[in-house]
């Protein structure tokens, strides 16, 4: 009689504790305790820009001041949407009835009312803070009470000589194209598998970033004081050793150094994966360079051609991270898997993913979260670095 | 520590009572004790044509004899729909079966059953009466027996030498298509809004009516034995006053003077607000013209363009009523609002339409539905006026 | 005051019993217990092809050995679809870390893991049982230890001179494209309806097949030790008798001669009626031919035209069998038929499927399932065939 067939398959589930991120949720609050980059330092301008962040809708603009404002779509006064807003020196305008807001959503002005609103103090439209740095514009969507430090992070604080910090929303690392249609931990949690790339990336797609990391590594993983780390090691031909160290810093931070190791070094990027709601996330980038726009310049390509220029056949003869992250459905069925000993960093980072919701759902500060301004540095350690052969026992464990 | 952020916010919520439109529910009844307009006469054709009314498809044609009918679309045989029928001088005839229904719902004919079926009297085809007047065909789709006479309007029936009345189905008034997607309240309670007017059609759009409708005006509102009313008078610059009234006659008509207020007198037309289903209404339109096809030669525009041949970078930049009522969302959250003196108009809509809800479901007639074929006439107050400047306190209140 | 309209229309519904044919549902485990063609031979090959049936998603493919394969999409170990897979000589890889599974599913290697995986024999990728037969592929979907032989049917088994099997996927007999977008019941019970013939195929569409079956038939139903029939007799010109026989195997078999009546003789084609979910299906069929691709040379015009190539105006005017049955709705509202005598077949196959559907509930064997490989011949007895007219009251009953 045949075993194992598919008419025994329980109903399959997902971990939503894990992977949901709205309000209310324990990823979303767990998510809603730190900044994250919400668009580049250009979206915010003169005409509304529409954004979606962990499930919320909200509306991006730049007041005549310069000053970056992110308000709730519907204006609270008869809930038309800010998109039609007009920006002014001071905020934003209604299209309906002209209530102006600032971008902390004071209201100053209510033109149909008598004297331009009375009562006008009352009226607030809902709003999140926002800051700039590293040419992305930064929101914190969490409790006012619980507002951490904006994090600076020293592979991008300290810069070569004619090096600057660009940024980039193409959604660098996803395989595709900049919207990617499934859940944020399908792609955060990958940052711990390093055992796939001399398949999907070798295997699969013949040598797609370099030789060297074709070789199957010999793997070490770690918990950090921010989130968790892979140290890779592959002998080179020369008997010299690629050190190769990948971070997953909470919440959603891939510091993953150029798997085409055009040099060695510390990393040079950081990759914030927005979860733009429980099927879709995008990923920031800012990282040093010499030469603006260029920080895509290592894109995969796939067959020689890029990713959005591939036919349907050609997507599913040379998959990439993308077909593999968005093939395990919008969020994957975590009830289905069989993880090996390969699998060893995706169960660390979930374990301490869910510690950190844990904490959160118990009143207490996830990890990596400061409020103390005078101490807002994080040091990482991601980089791809050359070391001589060990004198013994090199691939041994 | 911020405050007003939206982190706060409760989940939002609507009125159902007030705008929902399908059968069964408090609004949709009340609105099935009247007649709505579901096409024009021209749609009652030799070819079925689909209907969508308060939430029920339904099928519009005209029998052989020149009787218009509509029916429910699933013939009451085998559940085929009638799209597919055949219009035949007693009626219309199901392509599978060859069930032919008369405009009534009759069953005249069943091909495969002996003698074109024996018990063929027991078979009924759902219907809805069905009325023509000014062009239209009005629909009533309520209890049969609380069915009441379809009113007459003095506006309509009062013509100036040359004129006649004409039909017209593409949302005149709506601010954009003809099919909009939104709740039709949000377009029938802005008919209780003039202070929209100066900012939405003025401010945000340039000039879109005339330079006097831009004035903002000093402004009364009322009840009426019909529906509400608003009284708007502007001061224009050679001291005479423009004294304007728009009139929202329940259930769903507007009854909106030029705002180009190209002549002083009566309002020229009545457009009615038809649900489609929740989310979405159209508008038809009757009024008195002189010429064939230019009920709408006042449509607005938009950046001197058609609302159709505007870019996206232009609907955002020049708003109109299209993009306000649609831009509050399919229903807008009535939890989030705050109304202002200025919406008192909007306020009292509402709660003459609650109580006209209510009296519904207690048993009692809402307003303006009346049974006496002699006493159909209903006299509108709804006109452009021009007065001399009172002799004083003409701006008081 | 009207009677009949719509306003008191209750609630409609559906027998789910007899239409739903997800895994559990009553339906859906009765249509579990037979073998169905998933597809062609062809289309098992050395790329991944996703299959649906019965509501189910699954992966078809050939290995290099020539054997085919039929899996559940997503891998057993971290989820992503196989779709992405690459075929091997032993079986299907998957694209993101390599896992190989041979056609019934069995993990051959996991290349991340030490020495190919030492635990892999305990990983198993959900898979079904597939047969080739007639240019076919079907597949077993139900539980394993009641898995039936898969029958072989006389008319596909004995052929004449020249004579071989051929296959087509394009939905011969829908009356419209590949895939039909209702219910496979809709379709299947029409087998059923004769007297359909002479109105949808004859008054209104024109002669469509032939002449002589826009007769109205004398009707016999019966039931057969394997499903339902018809047997008509039209009187032809001549004075002989038309004498046709249609026959519903179940579960999903449609045993119809050709409309047309090119020659008279046992039935040339069966058609597998496949439900891809509860809302669509496709025909897969199998038929004696003497030439390659000709099997759909009897498809139907309309108007004179192909079905893709009619316009929506020409699809409302010459309806056919895809119209009048997705025209009865995703699922057809069976709360709101009135059967009449000439439904009695509809009726009878009705009641058949219900009791098969009860059988297996109650643990019992549906009809026509049989467990001897060596009983595994069907004899059939549709067919046109041609018979002198009777001495005596031919057309009485």
């Amino acid at each position: 009689m045949d075993t194992g067939t598919a008419y025994g398959l329980p109903e399959p589930s997902y971990r939503a504790e894990l992977t949901e991120v709205g309000r209310g949720t324990p990823c979303g609050e767990f998510l809603r305790r730190y900044w994250h980059p919400i668009g580049l330092a250009a979206d915010a301008a003169g005409v509304p820009r529409p954004v979606r962040v962990l499930g919320e809708d909200l509306i991006l603009f730049r007041d005549g001041k310069g000053r970056a404002g992110l308000v709730y779509p519907r204006c609270c006064h008869r809930g038309t949407t800010l998109y039609y807003g007009r920006i002014e020196a001071e905020g934003i305008r209604c299209c309906y009835h002209g209530w102006l807001f600032d971008v902390e959503g004071r209201c100053l002005d209510q033109p149909c009312e008598p004297d331009g609103g009375r009562h006008r103090g009352s009226a607030r439209q809902p709003w999140y803070p926002v800051q700039e740095r590293y040419g992305l514009i930064f929101a914190y969507l969490g409790p006012p009470e619980k507002k951490p430090v904006l994090p600076r992070y020293d592979i991008l604080e300290t810069r070569g000589p004619g090096e600057f910090i660009d940024a980039d929303d193409t959604s660098i690392g996803s395989g595709g194209p900049a919207l990617v249609p499934c859940n944020w931990l399908q792609h955060f949690e990958n940052i711990m598998d390093p055992f796939h790339v001399p398949i999907l990336h070798g295997s699969f797609s013949g040598v797609q970033f370099t030789a060297q990391m074709g070789l199957m590594p010999k793997v070490d993983f770690a918990t950090t004081p921010r989130g968790t780390m892979t140290v890779q090691d592959r002998i080179l031909p020369d008997g010299r050793i690629h050190h190769r160290i990948t971070e997953a810093v909470f919440p959603t931070l891939r510091v993953v150094p150029n798997p085409r190791v055009a040099g060695y070094g510390t990393c040079e990027q950081i990759g914030w994966v927005l979860p733009i709601d429980d099927g879709n996330f995008r990923i920031y980038v800012a990282g040093r360079t010499t030469e603006k726009g260029t920080l895509g310049k290592g894109r995969s390509k796939y067959n020689g051609k890029w990713w959005w220029d591939l036919t349907e056949a050609e997507h599913q003869r040379f998959p990439g991270d993308y077909e593999a992250q968005v093939g395990q459905g919008r969020i994957s069925f975590h009830s289905e898997e069989h993880l090996a000993s390969s699998d060893k960093g995706i169960a660390m980072i979930r374990r301490l993913l869910k510690r950190q919701i844990d904490a959160v759902r118990e009143g207490r500060d996830p990890i990596g979260v400061g409020f103390d301004p005078a101490n807002d540095l994080v040091k990482l350690d991601a980089g791809n670095f050359l070391m001589d052969a060990p004198p013994a026992a090199a691939s041994g464990d």
